[in-house]
């Protein structure tokens, strides 16, 4: 089965569920999001089942929300991404291991040795995902009074990814000789002195760390935005994105990969893969009722809030049991209403349910049996909607297991996943080239 | 045996030997520095010897070196301290693991989630040595042209440390209530916001991490100058120091101690451990000889160089196999030179063996049997000229199973030092209290 026609499966792990009920659901750790036993379970039943990535978002502050909303969160803490990916990169083989850095608030030479540190460490499992931060709140832990402008950020950002992958070729792959009987360790030849003097930065190296031994991480994006998208088609091997339905994911698809050909790259040099949200029964129904279980779990208070924010229009006045009123219609909020009466109607959905799914997971979900589910991603594939898909677990552990128990055996069954790893790096996972270094060929 | 009577043991482990000839002793692996497997190996057995600490130096560019000396050493590349520490926190249980971060490169709010993230997930068993970075070519890495000023780079650590300390306590260690039923996560009357306003920093916080199981990781200083020791009498639970033999070890021990009563502090919040380079020979003799012949590894023409410096005169026209010949006195020099001289003098050696032992390891050294090292050791704890050590292996493997093999268990039949570890947090084995959160009592 040849590359392009299997799915790429990585794992969202930051929080280990993004539903805000998660924690609360029978039988689920509350705890798992800082539980590094529990943490280090989820990354080997992922690895047993051959998944490409366990996936590591981040925040660089405790989120802002309203107080009824932040007690109740499970997202409050969680480990440091290099820290705990590091930590798990000794009790995995295989799986990749995938951080998140901020180039706003971080430094590349700080970044580029902890990313060459991992992969070394981890024996070429290591991927970037580069964030510029959106979060006001992270700015005023770093010294600023506000949040750096968005289209700044993402100046700084191409820049610092000029720095990091620099960086990380400062030794030819050859450098290091180790001759015991000259005594000579290293070649200062195969040594590159960067000198990046750039508008944003400036950073002389060289990496205090021999070179990669994927070459570079694997490089990872999130950004949606027109210079998001941009900086995707000219630096992203992976695209994590949020399409709400397959017209949306194919859309963004055809955007993406059209530009890579413009800025001299090839459409398998990038793959895309949509968060989903899985939740699978041994019934299609059973499914549905797992997802409205946990949709329950979902504070009212919190929920409502997260339902008048979709609609652009107060809702905390609806009966809470009733189907959705009429809402008059206005400007600011076409899209996010439409959504919504969609969905009412769809599932036949209340007020409370309509605004717990907001107030849980609103995003691309994949509800049904291992059966169903195959055969959607099938189609997301063959549709080209993605590459494959970063899952994100409805609640830990049963979440997970349904995944790595049901569905993946039938997606191997279907000749759609792969069995074996047939490689050991990430790179090797994901179908992607090894980089020449920039300085030494 | 009480904590005082007994000797607290850190391993040094960046570069794993500090001696340049080190990759090429017999049976070395000449590549220790940077293979985790290996690594991995040495803290499994640091560990089974009941060590505290395995301790990470940290340097923040490629050391700036002679071209001859660069290419035949050893320390060029290495793995970054918390990548590595959190990848060894999975595969040991019990032993310290201290990494060094600046405050002059680095940001608090980084720093205090990283050392948060590796004291959970090693279960309390994380130290921060703080450094404030003197290399200059680290600031060419991170923006500037010139290194900041000795005096500013301390008055930043100061409050940097305030700062990582406060971020530490932004929550109460019952704050995490977890309640599946009310759908509680944790209490945010428990959730300090430590809004720090300084001359140095602005950081808002809180953390997004629990309160570390240590309260705080375990606090760990290098420096020897003026601001340096305050700075430890201040902060430090651990002072890592080079003296030279047993007069200026009792003499830092005392300056150091003597300051703690002045800051409020007892002469136990605070141990000692000089570095101490180790050699064992079933015999005197036998050792003596495995260190020349280490030393005898150094190159001599970046040996030389070593040797005119601690002289602050040229040693290039010398006849290598001669004794030094006399040398015109210089008010330069004097400290250096009058040690060069009395190594001369005990040791019989010649200018290239005194040129390779500058060039190799010069510090504080024992070099014999288990037993007379044990012996030694012994004095140095009764007579107060330190705590421990932090061993400085030769070469690796054989230069640390030695110490593990012959060493530790001569020093445990001794009663100096522990069989078993009696707690599980690096606070513990050091005999230091879980200090209180400074906002919740």
């Amino acid at each position: 089965m040849s590359d392009t026609r299997q799915l790429h499966l990585g794992a969202f792990m930051r929080p280990v569920s993004l539903h805000t009920g998660a924690w609360r659901y029978p039988g689920a750790y509350a705890d798992a999001n800082f539980n590094f036993a529990h943490i280090k379970s989820f990354a080997q039943k992922l690895e047993a089942a051959k998944f490409d990535a366990f996936f590591m978002a981040d925040h660089l502050a405790v989120l802002n929300m309203p107080v009824e909303a932040l007690r109740r969160s499970h997202t409050v803490t969680s480990f440091e991404p290099f820290t705990l990916l590091s930590a798990l990169a000794s009790v995995t083989e295989r799986i990749g291991l995938v951080a998140t850095a901020s180039t706003t608030f971080d430094q590349p030479y700080h970044v580029a040795r902890r990313f060459a540190s991992l992969d070394h460490i981890s024996g070429g499992r290591a991927g970037w995902n580069i964030v510029t931060t959106a979060n006001p709140d992270a700015a005023l832990n770093f010294g600023l009074d506000d949040m750096v402008d968005h289209d700044e950020r993402y100046v700084r950002a191409r820049e610092f990814f000029d720095v990091v992958t620099g960086l990380w070729d400062s030794f030819a792959d050859d450098a290091f000789i180790r001759d015991v009987d000259s005594g000579i360790f290293f070649d200062p030849e195969k040594m590159h002195v960067l000198d990046h003097k750039g508008p944003e930065l400036k950073v002389r190296g060289p990496l205090n760390i021999a070179r990669p031994p994927q070459g570079r991480p694997v490089i990872v994006q999130a950004g949606q935005s027109e210079p998001g998208r941009q900086l995707a088609a000219e630096t992203a091997e992976v695209v994590f994105c949020s399409p709400r339905d397959l017209a949306g994911g194919k859309a963004l698809y055809a955007d993406i990969k059209g530009r890579l050909e413009a800025v001299g790259r090839k459409r398998n040099d990038l793959k895309i893969l949509p968060a989903a949200f899985i939740v699978i029964g041994d019934t299609v129904e059973e499914a549905r009722q797992k997802r409205l279980k946990l949709d329950s779990l979902v504070h009212y208070d919190s929920a409502i809030a997260s339902l008048s924010i979709a609609l652009g229009h107060d809702a905390s006045g609806f009966d809470p049991d009733a189907p959705l009123p009429p809402i008059p219609e206005t400007n600011a909020s076409k899209t996010g209403r439409s959504q919504v009466l969609k969905l009412a109607e769809e599932e036949g959905l209340t007020v409370r349910q309509l605004a717990q799914r907001y107030g849980g997971y609103a995003g691309l979900a994949f509800v049904g049996t291992a059966d169903t589910i195959a055969e959607e991603m099938a189609v997301w594939l063959n549709e080209e909607g993605s590459d494959g898909f970063n899952v994100v677990f409805p609640y830990l552990p049963d979440g997970l297991d349904d995944v790595v128990d049901k569905l993946v055996p039938e997606l191997q069954r279907r000749g759609l996943f792969r069995t074996e790893y047939e490689g050991t790096t990430l790179r090797d996972h994901l179908g992607l080239s090894r980089p020449e270094n920039k300085f030494f060929r």
